[in-house]
C-alpha cells in the first residue's frame, strides 16, 4: 500500500502521555538503506513484520511518499540481520488526544533518553490540539529521522 | 519468500540461445540500494512487479540469501521512480538445456552489447551440461552484478 505520509514530529516534555495511552507495542527495526531519498525499513511491531520504503521529504519536512507491505515475521527477522547497524528498539504508545492520534516513541538501547511524538495529518496545514506533554517541534530535522538514529544514535549527540 | 540463491553466471558467445528459448520477457529494474551486502531491487517483469532483497555472496560468489515478494505493478512503477540511476532494461530469455534452465539476459540501453547467462543450481558443486553458446564464467565478478551495472553500465567499461 502506498500513500503520502503527512506528519509532524515533536519532542515530549513529560511522561504524562503514558497515562493517556491506549496501547503500547515494542518495535524493533533496521534499515536496508538509510538514504533519506530512498529509505528502506524492516520493522517488527509486536508480532507483525513490515517492509517500508520512504521517499524524500518535501521542503517543510512534513510530507513523504511511503509504501509499506506486511511480511512474514521470520522473514522480517532474517531481513533485520541484513540491515545496517544500529538496530533500533523502542516502545510505541498510541495516545488519542481530542480528534487526533499521537504516536509517542520511547527509544531504548543506544537511543535511550529520547522520546518523540508524531501526529499524522490529512493535509499539511491541518490544525490539531496539542496535549500538555508535547514539547518543541522537530519536523524535518534530519537527526531525528529513525534512519539517522540508526547511524548516529542519541547517546552520541 | 526467502531462500538461498545458488547460481553461476557466464558470458554468451553467440545468439544461438534465441532459437532454443522457450520464453522472452522484458525486464525493467532499479535499485533502492546497490550495496552488495544488502541489495534492494525493484523489478517489473512483463506485467508483474517484484521487490527483492539480496544479502552478501559467499566467497565463491555462487550463493546469496534472497528474499522476494510480488508487488502491485503501479506501486512497482512508483518505487522505480525512487531508485538510484541507472534504471536497467533487458530482455530475458528462458532457455532449457538438458536438465537445467538457463536465463539469458540481453541488456538494453546503456548496457547494450552485454549478454549474460545464469543457471540456478540446487547445490554449489552441482554438475550441469553446457550449451555451445555458453562462454567464459564470470560468477562472483562484481562488475557483472546488475546492481553494479546500474552504477557503471557496460558502455563505460
Amino acid at each position: 500500500m502506498e500513500h503520502l505520509e503527512i506528519e509532524r514530529k515533536f519532542l515530549v516534555k513529560s511522561e504524562a502521555y503514558k497515562k493517556a495511552a491506549s496501547t503500547s507495542t515494542r518495535i524493533v527495526q533496521g534499515f536496508l538503506n538509510t538514504d533519506p531519498k530512498r529509505t528502506v525499513r524492516v520493522r517488527i511491531k509486536g508480532d507483525k513484520g513490515f517492509l517500508t520504503v520512504k521517499g524524500e521529504s518535501n521542503e517543510s519536512g512534513t510530507t513523504r511518499f511511503e509504501w509499506e507491505t506486511q511480511i512474514n515475521l521470520v522473514e522480517a527477522t532474517n531481513l533485520i540481520d541484513l540491515c545496517e547497524a544500529v538496530i533500533l528498539e523502542k516502545m510505541r504508545f498510541e495516545v488519542p488526544y481530542k480528534k487526533h492520534l499521537f504516536e509517542v516513541d520511547e527509544f531504548l538501547g543506544e537511543n535511550k533518553g529520547l522520546v518523540v511524538a508524531e501526529v499524522e495529518l490529512q493535509h499539511e496545514d491541518e490544525i490539531f490540539e496539542k496535549p500538555d506533554w508535547l514539547g518543541a517541534e522537530v519536523t524535518g530535522e534530519v537527526k531525528y529521522y529513525n534512519s539517522q538514529l540508526s547511524k548516529v544514535p542519541f547517546c552520541k549527540w
